[in-house]
């Protein structure tokens, strides 16, 4: 039916179309229904073999991941090898050989390293799916972002968003970047100066070294995570003093558009990134954006999965999302 | 078919009716003829998300849940989050409003806070299960008691029940206590001074200060294991101490009823409070308190279920349980 | 169809004939078609539940056995309890006897004590897949050799095998001698005289004080890791004396057979024992290992599972691998 080509992998949003972009966010909408079902499960990856391997260790991607897997009854198996144990003479090639051999269908990998995923997509002979390397690029939580944006301001051509912290050293903010000017989104970047790449204006975003004149008639404000124990003291004198600069109070927000909405990809810091009364306020759409993650997740391993078996010869039904419960 | 009002979750034992608690034990006898057959599996809770959340470590109950969970074939993630990690930056709250968001169907909790399972039922949309809180409840671990009891003895009203050892740090005795009352059992604690709360008799039961004039006539003798970990050595001398006055030997054992059964909840620390020979012996049903740990669990869970799909308007099949294997 | 007798428990390759052997081999041939198709899974072990119990922490065997597991339709729990906490007043019986009561179909095991899996098999009323226990047996491990072997060469019988390295503290020599001798292949063991237990001759095999002689005409050359952490440096001077005297080098594979195979169990030590122009040269079926071990403990599963259903007196269908794709 559609033209757009399905995407083997996702390994960032760097190059995504704005077409493909799309038709993850639509497919994606057929998921957040199934999972509103007294039953929300769907045959669409059964006999469909996911491993998800996480070298660094992440409770809240893995568990999105592992739902949205469990709900298009997918069969997953999930290791967490401490990073210790993998550097054990064995190097990143040897660890995508061995899992290639193991023949899953889908990988999806978070890994310290950037352009890990990148590297197994073009070695073994799976789909691979990003879930995090290094600082480099998050796309899944990039397009759940998107999709809370679309489903909750209707588009995406033309909004003012903001995103807010350590820029630098975020692989959400560079994959929501990419997402974000393909689909015609203007960007505003709001940091301090050592939390700034240099030269990020030739990604089409605008920089601001204040939070209260980024966030002027923005529709969206995004806070990111400000990782204490990434960056040492050295960035900023203190939470306190970064509050106080960059943190997002219910008077920074008044100057935003009257219905702009406010995100987060947690866990939060409260008091240091956000201020408490605007992260459960009623314009706050942190928790949905946790809702949509499983959502999205789902419709991108169904893609990739599409994808495979196409190149397989298999023929697909791309009514399968539509049919009723699997129970 | 039956007039008592299912719960939508199991946070404790009390204020649970006796009629609510002999409609599970009911359940659990079907679960056990299920676990009995070749194929262990039937379909009561297929497209159901369950998610267990142990913040404490529990191989042996986290085990006991997953099983229950695949024999009624539930889709199951489990996570541990470690208790450092959960307290950087996020409060109780914050979590249950992500697991909030990620809507799970079944919400199985271990956590160190005592309260934390009442905490999340009121906060999220979603059946909360008490696989232990701090030490409050343990409501299953009572049940699976109270279950093997009326197995063996074949009733409950009336039965003389001892339990003996740390009560005042245990949810097992907290639970068992309230479940026993309710079941009309005459229950007997027996333990050092400094181990019994104070005004306990309040809830119904006797105490001693001895084990062997408690265990005078009973008919259950329930060995609470020493927690050696969390007293320090100021509520008892030693180990040694404690298996002279409190630990159960074949000759304290022989002041009970001669058809009397010994229980554990495991794992126990033999030669402490319970002497191996008893412990092995032809009267120990701690084994059997492993297998109706699995039923009981099955027969909760599927109660909490059917309570949901209710609430959903979604119409359940009674007689779901008494069909053939799953195959 | 089949006189062979099959195994309850796979607890080693002592004692295990070459009927039993080749019955294995050939079920694994079709699970390797299996696992060839877009949808690698079938109905055998549809409510079977596997405890895959590992007390020595393995990504790699742990991922294996569980994607066949899971290719297999199983019911699958996994937990690998640390070392420090089974001890924590609970001996290897009791642990035994809390399993039982969990009423698992089949029991997969890893560890550290030799002779674990027997005595669980004496025990406790299920079956028992050994996963490798101290420095005894590693029976899954020497059958998929003895698959990889089988598919590359054609047959086994009369080949010359050598196996290199640590041969003492191996229980992947120890498994691969015992299977080897019995389906009629020549062993030969190479290492430092301080790696070969003395009166090893006994078991049919010769023994080297140097490769190269080993590997004058050879059709298999397996190579064992160092396990660098198990020894001391009183083993062998240093990596690099190791590697001169016992590293697998371009230059000794000359001396095998000019089809001659390399063979690993992984993880490689590259310029320890081998050298990575052989690890990844065109003679390496080291990844192969790694795919073949799927099928066969998919094969094994469903051996060890057959016995346990027609004990139980269900009749199986022998034909149930050949049919299509469950999907």
């Amino acid at each position: 039916m559609s033209q757009v080509k399905l995407l083997s992998h996702l390994l960032g949003l760097d190059g995504v179309s704005k077409a493909q972009i799309e038709l993850i966010l639509d497919n994606a909408v057929h998921m957040k229904v199934i999972m509103a079902r007294p039953f929300k499960k769907v045959p669409a990856l059964r006999g469909t073999t996911v491993v998800n391997f996480f070298v660094e260790p992440s409770t809240r991607t893995l568990t999105s991941f592992a739902l949205a897997e469990k709900h298009l009854s997918a069969d997953t198996v999930s290791f967490s090898p401490s990073r210790s144990s993998l550097t054990k003479g064995e190097s990143l090639l040897d660890t995508a050989r061995n899992l290639e051999a193991m023949q899953p269908d889908i990988l999806v990998i978070r890994h310290h390293a950037t352009g890990a995923p990148h590297f197994l997509a073009r070695k073994i002979n799976c789909s691979v799916v990003n879930a995090g390397d290094g600082i480099h690029e998050h796309p899944t939580q990039a397009l759940l972002d998107l999709y809370t944006i679309r489903e909750k301001m209707g588009r995406l051509e033309g909004l003012n968003v903001v995103i807010a912290g350590d820029i630098a050293h975020s692989r959400v903010a560079r994959s929501n970047i990419f997402g974000m000017v393909t689909c015609g989104i203007k960007v505003r970047l709001a940091g301090p100066a050592t939390m700034i790449p240099a030269g990020i204006e030739e990604m089409g975003v605008e920089v601001y070294d204040r939070l209260e004149p980024a966030v002027e008639g923005a529709d969206v404000v995004m806070m990111l995570r400000i990782q204490r124990e990434r960056q040492g003291e050295a960035l900023f004198p203190s939470a306190r003093e970064y509050f106080r600069f960059f943190g997002l109070t219910p008077r920074v927000l008044r100057a935003a558009h009257e219905d702009a909405i406010v995100m987060h990809p947690g866990p939060m810091n409260r008091c240091v990134e956000i201020d408490p009364e605007v992260a459960d306020g009623p314009r706050s759409v942190i928790l949905d954006q946790v809702t949509n993650g499983i959502a999205v997740r789902m419709a991108v391993l169904h893609m990739v999965n599409q994808a495979r078996l196409n190149a397989l010869g298999v023929v697909t039904d791309p009514n399968e999302l539509h049919e009723g419960a699997d129970r």
